[in-house]
């Protein structure tokens, strides 16, 4: 049984889980080479580095599904829960069979430099290495896997610990604009051809070695593309992917009136909400100073700082638009506002200084109301992802373009070495900019109208009206996500076998206040 | 006054906190040591990595608390965060007066290998040592106290740190059961003897050098047990702590029908529920890579891989399988299946190569819906627990005897070296395997069984009838978790001394909503 | 436009963000330095450790959030998401600009040794450096920024992160006071001159090489203070800032009776109230610990240990206290118990050995309860800040004068290295530590006594009796926090332009359950 049998055939989904004890044959030989010899301690420390990012980038999973919440009515919320931790899971395990390979192997397929990544699916090359990347960086020192980011000695397992959670945040951006009216089937379909296909491909190119980055492409002599952490490889494809199926899904009842005109529908909790911001920053330390993938440069530090002052001037100057729109301090925009800005300085916080850190977040913050406010009146999203993640994603990708430093360019070794506008007078960085988002744009859009078109027709996207009246967790779960907000004394509660769930009452249950 | 008074006299409780002072004295003799010399670099690293690791295992605690909350009615949701607090801080001071001593000092009491550690009371010995580890790995190369982990050279401070952080894991998995019934004083009494006593003995066999480690017992050449952060050591020995008061304690009121079959009580919040789990699953991260007790040897990052690939597996089958079961996505089976695997995968988790992890997590999401609903029938577990850290605890820890691989088996000195069953045709480590789990259960059970019957007697489990009606925040804590839920309008309110509490009001308060 | 200059007038607000691209060209020429040769090891190492504290530190602002909304109304939750945001962001900027400058800079104003730093303003003289603290240490060998800490060879990014967050622990710590009644307005102003003025000034003298540091004032060759972590330079700045805006601010409605007796006003929820004190717990393991500023010397770890004993014991003696007096184990004393634990080893946690820790925490523990009972009597501080950061400072403070051992007052080049009353029989340090306790907190009180006055006169503090009323939300931000509380069916929600937001309603909605 072929490697490139057995990735393909785990595309099709959990299928795969049966092949694993195959696998097993395949390593003892393995054992060998992990004994070669001690490693040298600059991987144990840039090691240590990647995973504790990584686990503050697992974290964020907790800050999308609490901004969701947030954001949700009461009769939608555990539903989210169920989501996040299934989406989560299928992530990881199609990730491990066939995206890291594709997205971060050697690209070579067909023999067309920069395409995808042919070799370790399953990290079957990686069994037992707990040696510096093998198969990655491969020994004859041909085209690295990380090339912009440097070439960390972390192991192949930190990075794909740290390269999974990109992926699931890229995953978890596309569903928030699907509050409260999807079908709980299309999170299953989408995420596995999603972490095995859309993402790896697509993600690969910008910064897995592909085209986009190395310039290397239509022989046009284009500079490589920059996106330290992906405004445009993250970001920017979540976003895609939820405007595709936007469009497919339409919006929650009653969200535009009979005049066309946009109703708020406010989620149910600010502290939830809250909650979920504050979570999505401290994760976002791991997500960039991560991206260095070491920290025995000290880099990390400066990317760390780059990320704060985004941020907060993100925060301040979404404050002062939504104010100036809405006279008054609107609680979302200010949430909405720092991630917006933390999306932007995603792409060139390794590239640019600080001063230009809080400029770039502050046309983000100055974007996410006004993207939000113009959105909302043609498509219902509910979170506000197509402005957070997917303008404040193209923006921060221009913006190294604009504010790349040459110190800090030379770090890539595609890119414009003179920098972006400001400093070089030359467009070219920022050609390649647009151009990448173009592509990646065209390309995930395309796949994700195509894959959620065909669930449309097979399977359906929404819940019925009634579904949605009545709130997805009793409808798709048996089970209220606030049972005692809906929910009769607990005399009238039916048998049920597991705790915290039950068999499936009627929707139509009274409202009541739980009883003592 | 000897250091074993000392001791014992800090068993009895609190008072221990008296003797501190006595301690200054023996301390300024320490000071020369302190001072020989300059640390060798890696005790700073793997020192960082271990501090790291137990900030995410102490994180735990949160996702305990959230998890409980999440699955407890609205009128026992303060009284958690009370339990919390106040076990973590008495299993803190006992562990450091005696616990820590006990589990890992070295194991020699009354002259016998393996029983228990006698030395390092308040960690006495090693006050003001920033040194590695002066007493626990002694001088003349002798029995070492972690010898299955790797003679790791983190400071005997961070090791203290994590080390209690698992013994405060495995006493909040004790708790979950007992929720909306149980006596608050309770929780102090059991806290203060698992602490010192029940939790380091048996943890101490398992992994602290003790006769189920090394195997040196019953003369019978049995291979060391291989548990490498606490399937059985941790898990298990809450969950059988849990069991012990479940069968002195009963169900909730209401819980089995006229009948006797049970109903299901549901939990108030699905969205704190899933607070709970995802927290966990981030502490996880500290929990098994961190077990290596250091960072150099890069080996941490393939324990982080495993585990995130277990936990994965483990929520796609529990859905699976509770979708089989009950025709709907279960929010809680989805939450108890990633915390399931995550138990099943912590004692293979340093032992076996990836492809086992998502086999083993598998295996531990069918147990969980299907263990769920078999103990349901009998015993009110309102968490899953026996579950989630108890079957899964034991197949993880049998796990061992089955997938450990050759390759891996090296790094445990007592272990069978040929690896599981599937990988050397041996049920040696099978069979240490379940002994070591029959041996951990037996003893944890007499000793917590004979404590919970003893506390019975004299003091009582169970709240009144009244009380467990009204709700412990208000009957046990006198203030409600959620005031606003129960309580009347602010004109009622009765005079009080403390921000956030208030006297207790009769408990029959009539159910109404804030007024603003 | 010199530094000097710049930095003024950054101090009147945002509008310096303005003058950021004029900074890019100053920064070209940095180019060489950075580049001239590849740092040492222990820099990245170091660095790491810093970083990863500052993140668990930033963490702490959910906790304060979380502490703050738990001991609200439902009805005034969504504005402390809001403010924390919006003070955070203030203070990253202003703090970046300005203040990291001042206190942390060669303290050399005006010719005067130990007044303030004039050097580093928007972090200038270190753009592109990531080499190990180019200006803050000087060259020539003078004065360092961290004599006490130890010349930490952590990238001056790192630390500028670390000593932020420590910035932004103190300004929440002033606002959890003014809960339900304050203006939104009055955080942002305050937030400005906080960041850049008060907290820089004071905590430069403390522990930034001022003179309360090197005891080089008044001539009278007093001790240099010692504070490890800021129980005064961070917790103690903080109360005094919320005492000084209470006397201005006044109870909230309906706090006394007309008998002039303090009423409770029960906070909405416990669990959140929880989930906030276990974040901070977790965020003082970066506190703490990480102001060693490094990690390769393991003492880091001592001081993760003393502080875990300290918190332990403070919850224990809190509730026993606690219980004592009102005859129940209140919910909220457990957790302020921790937190006033952890602000009281922090001053001492780098310099007291582990038996010292939990008599500190226990003291700290008994001052809550009685702390909380007195002040209420004469004013409202919902959340006990007054006790829990400002009691508790000043004794933490105070028991570096008491319990100081000579081992570790040997890292601190200036206090008494005979160590505290209990060691040398000296009072030095004790005399030292009282001084500038009363001298930060008559500075502190003073300036924001002043800021707050004019506040009162130019804008006022207090929203009106009936925003009050009807709670901040809906007032100050035209959105509820929880709006299935408080609003009635969708139907009757009116036009709005932005999710999670609407326009604002009359303020006298009905109360009604949230219809499905």
């Amino acid at each position: 049984m072929s490697r490139r049998t057995l990735s393909w055939s785990a595309v099709l989904g959990m299928a795969a889980l049966l092949a694993l004890p195959a696998l097993a044959a395949a390593n003892s030989q393995d054992l060998e080479a992990a004994e070669a010899g001690k490693l040298a301690e600059s991987v144990g420390i840039n090691s240590m580095w990647v995973v504790v990012a990584a686990v503050l980038v697992i974290f964020m999973q907790a800050g999308f599904a609490f901004l969701e919440i947030g954001f949700s009515r009461g009769k939608n919320v555990g539903t989210v829960v169920a989501k996040i931790l299934t989406n989560f899971s299928i992530a990881a395990i199609c990730f491990w069979a066939v995206g890291f390979a594709i997205a971060f192997g050697v690209h070579d397929a067909f023999g067309i430099d920069g395409l995808w990544g042919t070799d370790g699916f399953f990290l079957t090359d990686y069994f037992g290495h707990p040696s510096p990347d093998p198969g990655v960086i491969p020994p004859d020192g041909g085209q690295a896997a990380f090339p912009v980011m440097g070439l960390s000695d972390a192991t192949v397992e930190a990075k794909f610990l740290f390269q999974f959670a990109f992926c699931a945040v890229s995953l978890a951006i596309v569903w928030g604009t699907t509050l409260e009216r999807i079908k709980f089937g299309v999170y299953i379909i989408y995420a596995i051809v999603f972490a095995s296909l859309i993402y790896p491909l697509a993600a690969g190119w910008v910064f897995g070695g592909g085209f986009l980055q190395t310039g290397d492409w239509l022989g046009t002599g284009i500079a490589g593309m920059q996106d330290f952490a992906g405004s445009t490889a993250v970001h920017l494809i979540g976003a895609t992917g939820a405007l595709a199926v936007l469009l497919l899904l339409g919006p929650r009842r009653g969200k535009y009136g009979p005049d066309g005109k946009p109703r708020a529908i406010p989620g149910h909790s600010m502290p939830i909400f809250g909650l979920g911001v504050i979570i999505l920053l401290i994760g976002w330390f791991g997500f960039n100073p991560g991206s260095t993938l070491g920290a025995l440069d000290g880099r990390f530090t400066e990317v760390a700082a780059v990320t704060l002052l985004a941020a907060a001037a993100g925060v301040i100057f979404a404050v002062i638009t939504a104010a100036w729109k809405t006279k008054t301090i609107d609680i979302g925009m200010a949430g909405n506002g720092m991630i917006g800005a933390l999306v932007a300085i995603t792409a060139p916080s390794g590239y640019v200084e600080l001063w230009a850190a809080p400029i770039i977040g502050a046309v983000a913050g100055i974007i996410v109301p006004l993207g939000v406010y113009a959105i909302d009146k043609y498509i219902d999203d509910p979170v506000g992802a197509l402005t957070a993640h997917g303008l404040c994603g193209v923006w921060g990708t221009l913006a190294c373009g604009l504010f790349t430093a040459p110190r800090l360019a030379q770090y890539n070794a595609f890119g414009n070495p003179d920098g972006g506008l400001f400093y070089s007078g030359s467009f070219a960085q920022l050609i390649a900019q647009a151009a990448g988002i173009l592509i990646v744009f065209t390309f995930v859009f395309s796949m994700s109208y195509g894959t959620f078109w065909l669930i449309k027709k097979v399977y359906g996207l929404r819940v019925s009206d009634e579904e949605e009246e009545a709130g997805l967790d009793i409808t798709e779960h048996g089970m209220y996500g606030y049972p005692e907000q809906f929910i009769p004394a607990p005399e009238l509660i039916g048998y049920a076998t597991s705790p915290g769930s039950r068999d499936v009452p009627a929707p139509q249950v009274t409202p009541k206040e739980v009883t003592t």
